[in-house]
């Protein structure tokens, strides 16, 4: 883990590694909210990390981007 | 990572972590509730799975019990 990774919130780590792993994919958050079953906007908050995601909707996109939640989590 | 860790929700998982980690530091759910400022009953739906916490809940716990979000997603 890299020193520091502590002053950066769970909320932020998420919303930054959910967008770097969406653009890796070269997927649009419209087509992550389909894979996701979540709505189209929805996922622009989260990677804005303007939304106090729920556990289950963070596995739903960890799971739509064949990861797991922990991977989403990961120091930044 | 243990195989078949994906068979288990990442809330159960969760709740598992939590539990065993507020029972190795020997401190009640009443304790625990108070360290992380939130409701008495709270932490026994979450340790039963029954809530979908968020994730500034989960980072608040995590930080009471002086772990990081991860540690509490572990696979069993």
């Amino acid at each position: 883990m890299k020193k520091g990774k502590k002053t950066i919130s769970a909320r932020q780590r998420f919303a930054m590694n959910l967008r770097k792993a969406r653009l890796a994919r070269d997927i649009s958050q419209e087509e992550l909210a389909e894979l996701a079953e979540l709505h189209r906007t929805y996922v622009g908050s989260v990677e804005r990390g303007e939304r106090n995601i729920s556990i289950d909707n963070m596995e739903r996109l960890a799971t739509a981007l064949q990861l797991d939640v922990i991977e989403l989590l990961q120091g930044i």
